[in-house]
């Protein structure tokens, strides 16, 4: 039994490396929400901004969203089916949290959040352009990663809502299908199943991407080539500043629990903005960061910052003892 | 991880015993529905009459419901909390099910529901009600067990309710406090905890409730009095054709789970009816199965007729071997 | 904690996937019997024709089987250890069963049955040559898997026994080693560890087998390279009408629990025929389905219809969410 | 899973208090064999004179025997399904073991065995006969269990066995019920159930016992009065030299697994007399170890000497920190 | 894998239960340690100022306490085995924490700690007494759990040492040993066992206690008799204000695991006083909260609130559904 | 929870294919030595010579080393975390044993000993030291891992208590990195994360070194390319008589757990001198023992003779049934 989540996972990643992180959300007091606080606080995240509501006794008004993850191995994918229905979460709406203090007399630096939670309801998607404007407003930095999930919205809705959110976005992240779906940008030369990524074809789109919407200052993509349930082939590639910066390619990378993967680059790309590293180096931390968190089952990191910098540098596999 | 439910436990207890049982539900078809359609055949009920709806992919449309047990011991109850709004089976409404092919085409002897049911929506109290009448109007021997449970609806709302289904019932089942919370009838002489039970009440009481509904032909009530966690008092006492008919008592009775006992009771006690065994056999049959059932984990029963025959013979807990 | 045999998991997959099935077999009414028989009734198999025998409470008379499986990774091979000797289905004997009130009267369209089976005991080998004559003149097409087991029996035996079975048989499955230590053909080219596989002389080989036995219809082939505990290489043969239909190559093919993964090409195989497939669809689908089956740990299916055909087609093991 | 036996408790414990002792048995060498090898050895036990048979890799020949026990409570009895047919020592014969060697040679002080291996099939009555007979010569002491077990033979045929081995014993062991359908001695006043025990019955029965065979010396019994599946009273009498001996009576005992109580209690009580202990302190360190051992899974001993001389001497169970 | 010790229960329990609190040691950076600092974040204890060392790798240096608790029933005690020697907590001193800037700055209101961290070491010994001595200077309240470990110290050496931190404390805390150990007064009629406790000897010894060192404002005292490793009779007696408080006593307690049964008591019995509730309800807190602490495993509380208040009014164990 | 260690791994693998072995170490009295004692009897070691030393109850005097271990996948490498300051072990010194009378009167053939004891302390080194002697004058064969682990002691510290050692070695142990650490003879051509191995650097240094120290007969060397946390290349060298011997290079080798790896590599290279196996043969069976023992978790063999020989024999891992 974990806890996770998009945003979840990167302030409890970023808390881990020691920085100071909050996480806000709506959670139902009944034991799941208390799992879910515990396990926030184990890594220092700060939970006192959540919106609790009282449970039902029954699971009516507000539940706690529940995944079940199967993880695959061989020609088995890994499945994750979701009991996410009339959650805390997807009853938020405008005016539950008082973002302006937050950004403002609280000063947060950056803020996160992405497609899922936009996905939950119309009055979550309210609370994303609520939560974003008053980020950008404050001046604090907005990053969204589209993360599109079929089963929450259709590509339709998903790109009609996101795009009244893209202006208040600095960095965008997103994995292979992300920009068609979330965004409505073509890559050329993709294949049905993503087995094989065309990476000068992602290059073209990005570059329309940010042509297209100029406040977006750096867009972080990872790359997975599935091989097989257990293999996957691995990367990243970050756009800044007018150029592109291509992470390590992690080839024939085993992987024990891929949920997760693409939150562990966006938190370790986030890590290596927030502390002034060099887009090379940003992108590499994201890249390898992704890549340790899913040698790990669950969705957040068990990882060291020392075995991050281990395998950013190209390290071994070999024991440490 | 196991499945249960009130009609659930009955149908899998005398399923397992011998007898041709069916369940009828609302199910969602997704993992969780076939665990419970799979374990239902393990007994061999027939759930070919449940209504299958498809997933969501997100639980917003119907879910299958769940409970989280802790079992208790000492001084520490034993807690259910419940995760089951919006379940697929809440949302039954009449005319999903057509009850009078079932009664009348398929010959059932025997309907069994109860208050569980009726107070997970206004739409299942319909279903309560045209079930039951469909059985009446077929000649089905109708039982329901009262299951007060405060945290699906008050006792107010359970007694209004509960009076429209009682001229349809020819065999009730309770507990201590069903028949105060779901028919408003008082127990003389109760304290608070329910630690020491007053029998002389509850004959009074139960004698006051068939006087009111002479269609009342039986009634089963069992005791339990709480000494702690792991032990409990425990015996049931019948009432049939003017007379009471008290279960052997079993002091001083280690719990493994608690839950599922009253099931244990209504199981037992229904399969001695429908085997026309004497009003003395049934109530002690009933007895023995609770007392056994609640010596394991879960819901639904595991132990044999052999077992049963055994305890309640009087039979000791010596090792067979 | 698994139940599992050759017949037990093709019918297990086949209802599983919404057919009509049954299985026949001797058990012991203990609480190993009764395992098999509610592990049965999940996925809906008619388990009523199986003859069952009282145990004396010690296993003398009859037992039930058990496997000891070791699974294997890197050098180390997967062993299994058998406990089966003295098995109530060892004892089966001509007259247990009404073959003929079987395949008459209740028109079964398919008979499956297998090398196993046959090699438990002299009566069990009267008993497959009975069955098979009775599906044989009532019509019922005959499968058999050779299943070679050199713990159960020797070659020299084998072929003998065999030999009278093979008139019956219209579908024939074998994996690669099966038709020499069975039915007595070579294959050229082989080496010793069966790492490499030469096909051609597989066609020559069971080209061949159809000369031979002209009443034999179609012939289904697993070919496995083992590459390593983890990895095979995997695919299927299908000669069917004078001609030979490869499946999908599963190159590189990661595996969780090797055990079942003829039994799962079979099912698959059979479905396809008995769906009126083509050939080449049939093969695919009974390789796709014993790739899929040896992603799990037991013999049994633990997979959807969508997952395989996801799998026919090609598809990726990106995670579905 | 854990490894066990009338006799190979006995050792086991013995050997874990610091004796030396050995065990002999008929095993197949396959890994359930190798694993009661493997945990024999942990207590130093000597099991070099055990005979080792191959396995024929199914389990026609030669079994290791399984029992499979469910553990009880409240009315709930604990049940040992036993699947021990066609075992290597059921096959064992005179002739197997060079007992003569083993009780002259090597200088054995004490053997002991009991009903069940008796029990097993003719040939090992014949090796019991031959055994006792040998010990006897060579001026062992011979201790026996009587340990019915109805599942394994009938009263009348353990009576017309165990008389010829009766001459033999130098100290007698049994439990409540063990004297009369093993030896034939009533006792007056039980009830059916053992629920409460006549001790002065006992006594009286135990010096009909030892008047009938005055070579028995010593006589140890052990009394179990089952409250429920949790809690039992337990004490034990020591019959020696004319005198009775009761141990500390253990009211309300709870025990986690009794299976293993009376090897506990034996091998307490052998291990006080080859201590040359007082009858008092001999019956004494048998019940407590008994006692104890009851309180952990599994058949043999895992408390220290120091745990059972605390108990012996009326220690409570405050805990040691 | 549980995390726990005296002072950091109490804290656990305290913040779990709503309040501000803080918990200091010295730890190392390993696994082992982070481990203690994320469960106790999930309590919300403010962990900021623990003194942290590195880890050498290996052990030698500085190392986390480890204790292997066996959990006893019937006769059977629960056993602590210790392996906490060269702790980087014994090898505290003073001067690692600057307690006038804690106790002053930060406005502590009350300060626990007890025998256990005082006994690990001479430099221990010597922090309990600057750190207590910094409180009382600060005005902050300090108790003391007495808590005697024979593993750790004799009582020769603990009554020395102790009497130097007498004068500093306010509340102090202990079992039926405690007193006699640590400060050296007898109490009258104690059997060696403690089966059975004489209430008016405590009382007598607590005044003498009092009338020695009158700074001492409050006495709690948890009084356990052991009837069994699984039940055991609890209560607990509060000294306050010249009057003894009696708190309802547990007959027949059932126990899951007892360690931490103190602390339980400690943090009620703090709780109540820092909420200014009447002394019998401060006692009664302590004695339910033991009580419900002890019907689960590890050293910390798991309870809630609204359970504590239940069972302190004599709530039963009854299921809440 | 495992038992292992450098030499305890060898005697283990030894005892359990048939060779008497013994294996002395200085161990504590509590449960976890016993566990050790248990588990090393498994396999049949004589652990007699074993020094045992009373637990003081805290871990202050003497403890039990622990280990624990992280197993890695993907680019996440395995992780072991010492806890071993303060073992009892590293508090052995001269004249805890007797080693004329060992090596003399008790006629052991070969002595085996390593790095990782030397490196536990100063007395360790001295241990070691005066152990050689004792065997070498003896003529008993010494061999010894240098097994460096630079959590212990640095190269420096190493190589200086390596050197008094040398002359006594008869058959030098090592991996890639040892020859470096422990006796500083450069290996030319390794890169930083010993992906790829020079085998002819292997060769010259190994040349260099039986030129230096011409006592050392032979040289058995594994050769590890760690190609991720899940896929290691694995082979070995044996220096025997002026002459190299390569093993099967294990390409692609998948490892469960790979600690313990070098050890098996140890045992099985001794276990062919000591039959007198062709050098050839020697080499072959240390590499396929080695990769065998990688691939199961713990630190001890698993594994039969027969499993070893038939990957020696360069057998597949195609299943055994």
């Amino acid at each position: 039994m974990y806890a996770g989540g998009g945003e979840y996972n990167v302030a409890y990643a970023l808390s881990r490396y020691g920085m100071r992180t909050g996480w806000i959300s709506r959670l139902v007091d009944n034991p799941l929400g208390q799992f879910i606080k515990n396990h926030a606080r184990t890594s220092g995240m700060d939970v006192s901004e959540v919106v609790w509501v009282p449970y039902d006794g029954v699971g009516r008004a507000d539940r706690i969203g529940l995944n079940f993850t199967e993880v695959g191995i061989g020609v088995r994918a890994s499945v994750t089916m979701y009991d996410r229905g009339h959650t805390a979460v997807a009853h938020m709406k405008n005016g539950d949290v008082d973002w302006t203090r937050i950004f403002g007399a609280r000063g947060v630096r950056w803020f996160h959040t992405g497609g899922i939670f936009t996905a939950l309801s119309d009055t979550c998607a309210d609370v994303a352009l609520e939560s974003m404007r008053a980020a950008h407003a404050a001046g604090t930095i907005v990053s969204y990663d589209l993360n599109f999930r079929s089963k929450l919205w259709s590509s339709k809705k998903a790109i009609e809502v996101t795009k009244k959110l893209v202006p208040y976005i600095d960095v965008l992240i997103g994995n292979e299908e992300d920009f068609q779906k979330v965004l409505g940008f073509d890559v050329e030369g993709t294949d049905e199943h993503l087995k094989k990524l065309p990476i000068e074809g992602y290059k073209n789109m990005v570059q329309k991407v940010v042509a297209t919407y100029p406040n977006i200052r750096a867009v972080g993509t990872t790359l997975r080539e599935v091989v097989s349930g257990l293999v996957n082939n691995w990367s990243a590639i970050m756009y800044y500043d007018g150029q592109f910066h291509h992470s390590r390619r992690y080839e024939n990378l085993e992987i024990e629990d891929r949920v997760g993967g693409g939150d562990g680059f966006c938190s370790g790309f986030v890590y290596g903005l927030l502390h002034g590293m060099p887009p090379q180096e940003c992108v590499e931390m994201g890249a390898a960061h992704g890549a340790l968190l899913q040698s790990t089952r669950g969705d957040t990191s068990m990882v060291t910052m020392e075995e991050i910098r281990h395998v950013m540098g190209g390290g071994s596999a070999r024991i440490k003892r």
